[in-house]
């Protein structure tokens, strides 16, 4: 049985849960063995033993571990192939497919990460006491997420907030625009490019009500709406309960 | 015969040279459309009618138009398959390949490239007036670019510079120490995950000689002039002269 290692569902463990849902069946083809990020679980050494990057979501097959959200869905496609595709099979498709699922982690996923940690994770950070603080970063093995924990704790400064909420707006845009002339994002069906994107854009119609509404951007919220119906996604919400930063299930 | 539309072999344009290279031949598979960036060929309207973004490279094959430098490496593997394999089958290994072409692209590239802009864009964008740069920029599609036109040219943040040179640091030595162990990125093999970081860190021992050298990172420096010795690569060379920004040819 395959095992995904993820936080709840949402943000980046999102995409290969959303995968697995759609292609296979919980408990029986995969299971969710869920981290708690507000106890720092992926830092703790058992899972840098699964993957030293301590980073989730990470996937167990047959003792190898496959990590990075968006790898980690190609993959399910390369090696789990099953009779729900979620890759076009046209190449020139297929390439569109990867224009988006490319665009969302090397710029949709930034600039809302940001704004995520802003408001979930400097509270946790600052809970902490100087010491217990240091004591914690030691254990975080990319130099980069140190870095960020800091600025985290510290308070991101207001000119980055700033230009990561005008990025959120230019990604906002990009997709209603896109989504106005097409009913998915790539190759006429829903593919991976829909679950990596939902997987940031999902609940923005909450979080970022203020951008992402039944006025600026209709089409948007009517994809989101789409893929929120759809029955491996429902099955998959009711299956995980959803994350709730800052306090404990 | 696909055509590519691209600058000169270095950067985001050297990654499919590379793998159209070591696929198939020059003037009978496929031929090069060189764009010149000092002449802001890729912001003209012909341009923008083949990619709408105004980015290269771009890939033309019967009529159709793939964009996105890695994206186009992959696609040109689905879709024509030749005796050369530039990835893995086993499923796992394709997966760490992909890791390595993702990492390039969201985070590795970045840094690399504003120090690039810094040195090469700012002082091509200082020469224009004031109402040539305006009117430049009315002319660049993606509202990212033309933020990096004008911070290129107002002169990046000692800071932000001094941030990427960190970056850059990190990522120096995340390739040194993997590649000190292994002969190729992934899979024991020459694949995309090579291709698309050489086009990165293949002139970094002369542009970022302080970091890259035989002392601090002699296994990074045994990569690139294994890569640079192949046969495909000396022939593309040999065939497209190097971009030299600031100069016309």
């Amino acid at each position: 049985m395959l095992k995904l290692y993820s936080f709840g569902p949402a943000a980046n463990s999102l995409k290969p849960m959303l995968t697995l849902s759609e292609k296979m069946e919980y408990d029986r083809d995969f299971t969710v063995h869920r981290l708690d990020p507000t106890n720092f679980e992926h830092h703790q050494d058992w899972f840098k033993a699964i993957n030293p990057r301590g980073q989730v979501p990470a996937l167990e097959d047959q003792g190898r571990i496959v990590t990075e959200s968006t790898v980690i869905c190609e993959y399910l496609e390369d090696a789990h192939p099953t009779e729900v595709k979620l890759r076009p099979d046209d190449h020139f498709d297929r390439a569109q497919m990867r224009v988006w699922t490319k665009w969302v982690d090397e710029y949709f996923c930034w600039c809302v990460s940001t704004i995520g940690w802003h408001r979930g994770i400097k509270p946790i950070a600052q809970k902490l006491s100087d010491a217990e603080f240091e004591e914690h970063l030691k254990k975080i093995p990319i130099p980069e997420q140190q870095v960020k924990w800091r600025r985290a704790r510290e308070g991101f400064p207001q000119d980055l907030l700033d230009e990561e909420m005008r990025k959120i707006a230019v990604s906002v845009r990009r997709l209603d625009d896109h989504l106005a002339d097409n009913e998915w994002l790539a190759g006429g069906m829903y593919t991976l490019a829909d679950i990596c994107n939902y997987a940031i854009a999902g609940g923005m119609q909450f979080g970022f009500a203020e951008m992402v509404n039944a006025d600026d951007t209709p089409h948007l919220l009517r994809w989101i709406e789409q893929i929120a119906a759809r029955p491996a996604v429902q099955r998959m919400y009711a299956t995980v309960p959803l994350e709730k930063l800052g306090t404990r299930d």
